[in-house]
């Protein structure tokens, strides 16, 4: 038997010995096997997470594929800073600690000390036109979100985004990494109409008629964000470090599909929380065969469904580490 | 325009004008709804969450009809003290305090400082020949359940249960308050096998077959449990404290259908926090046009669901009183 056989089944043995009928905590369960196995302990340690958010701009925005203009980006990251946001009343409720990181928002530096600046540019380019960033660019990113994901201290790390019509971006990355159509992948976004919705379609279609077969690396350099290229490092740099990844909505689905093709051992530290009302969610997750923990209409983005799926894991944790056995608390077993 | 139409049209504005698309919090938008009106305020206290676990024994367990013996509810209850079980964990995990009352476990007083003593009477008789209570101890358990409720400092309140048999109890109750038939009601419990779930059945038929049409209370006396009569009480009595009630699984939603039979108002107050294994939870909650918050396969009672749902109303209440609107922060609303 190898040790990873025998790691497994002590793992089961000291589950299935807690104090309660077999199988009896569900997903719970499925979830405390994860974390074990991600720490290679049989008392992981899942008292800490954080959130981190990656905001950038989008050239794709200029084709009116969002029913929000793209200062709302600037905006919405001083909104952060100043603990305004849904993300930061979620993260207060749950108790996760929050950093920003400037991934490339338009315009100039923000020079504020409490944002986390891993600038790549000022916005990607349109890629309807032509690809959003350099494979240079698409590397940095890459780098600076590896580095990021393996500093952090916290035993699990959600990532939240911000970048206005990352929704076409993320459509147009997951439907180069997994050939599903752009009809299931493109959704309203933060509200569009029909008519919006008509045209977001229309563009994205273009888009990705632009190019041929491609590559994790390649399809981001041509479709992504910096601020979803960034993401796909942070998820790659914390599993690689031992890190829970907890994998929010849509955008983060399409960061954690390229992070996978990238590095597939990436995969075996994912906890995917939410199911989004964005349209192309389900689709995605569907394509990686994950079933998330959560279903509450969200479709916010920010990291907001990742944090709802903390405590989870919390517990989670907790069930393992101080959950008495029968033994230990004297409780007769099933007859 | 009465008084309650301008106060959800003001709560609606508040909720519509925070830094996000319009309804994408989805169901913690609802949750946002349900905290702010039980409590009668734009700006409700949503910070702190008690569970309290009713622990009772039921004569139908000399049946045969549950796969542990009922010395495990005596032996739980001990558990819950050293903060040992699931409850314990999961507690820790979200934050919440957590109480444990003697609704009337088997045999003699447990004589411990930390139990909360409402016993009344050594068990319930088996429900197979007689009602497993009298009258006026239904009542006693009812009174000492809505004076718990009242008396809660917490600003939401989780109810859990330990009874060895008592989805039996809850079978039977929910078969003779929403007619739904014991072919859907009744499960497997803690764990029984084919035969033992046949056996199950048969000894349920029996005894529903025992009396006719019953209202609320005279169901309760028939075929309830001490703790899910007390558990009934406490959740009448702390919704109408303004309290939330997050209603557990099977043996809770039971309780809860007697509670708002018996007080409509009730309804209002309460959360359901999960969708059970246990068989029969479906069907009561499709009784009740509830939906609840999550779905995590989890069958073991003892509120472990209604805690796991705790930090998403927690979520909620920060939502509606800390996330800044579009004036506040400065952040350009939909085009």
């Amino acid at each position: 038997m190898s040790t990873d056989t025998d790691f497994a089944a002590a793992l089961q043995h000291k589950i299935d010995f807690k104090t309660k009928p077999l199988g009896s905590l569900g997903r719970i369960e499925d979830l405390a096997t994860l974390i074990a196995t991600v720490q290679g302990t049989l008392s992981p340690q899942m008292k800490t997470c954080e959130l981190t958010i990656f905001a950038a701009d989008h050239g794709i925005a200029v084709e009116g594929v969002s029913k929000f203009p793209q200062e709302v980006t600037r905006q919405m990251v001083l909104n952060y800073l100043a603990d305004g946001a849904g993300a930061n009343a979620f993260a207060r409720a749950v108790g996760a600690e929050m950093k920003v990181v400037d991934a490339g928002v338009a315009g100039a530096p923000f020079g504020v000390a409490e944002l986390i600046e891993r600038r790549i540019g000022a916005g990607t380019k349109s890629f309807l036109h032509e690809p959003a960033m350099s494979a240079a660019e698409c590397d940095r990113a890459l780098d600076e979100g590896r580095r990021l994901g393996a500093e952090s201290l916290a035993d699990a790390v959600a990532y939240g985004e911000m970048g206005i019509a990352n929704t076409a971006s993320a459509a147009a990355l997951g439907h180069k990494l997994t050939g599903v159509g752009l009809d299931v992948l493109v959704g309203r976004g933060t509200g569009l109409d029909d008519d919006g919705l008509t045209r977001k379609r229309k563009v994205l279609e273009a888009a990705v008629a632009r190019t041929g077969a491609l590559g994790p690396k390649e399809a981001l350099a041509e479709y992504g964000g910096f601020e979803v290229a960034m993401m796909t490092g942070a998820m790659i740099g914390a599993a690689a470090a031992k890190k829970v990844v907890i994998v929010d909505g849509f955008i983060a689905t399409a960061a954690a599909l390229a992070a996978m093709r990238i590095a597939p051992a990436t995969r075996a530290a994912m906890v995917f929380s939410h199911r989004s009302e964005e349209q192309g969610h389900g689709a995605l997750l569907d394509a990686l065969g994950a079933e998330p923990l959560l279903r509450l209409g969200l479709r916010l983005g920010e990291g907001t469904g990742a944090l709802l799926a903390w405590p989870l894991l919390k517990a989670a944790g907790e069930m393992l580490n101080t959950m008495a056995s029968f033994d230990d608390a004297g409780v007769t077993g099933p007859q």
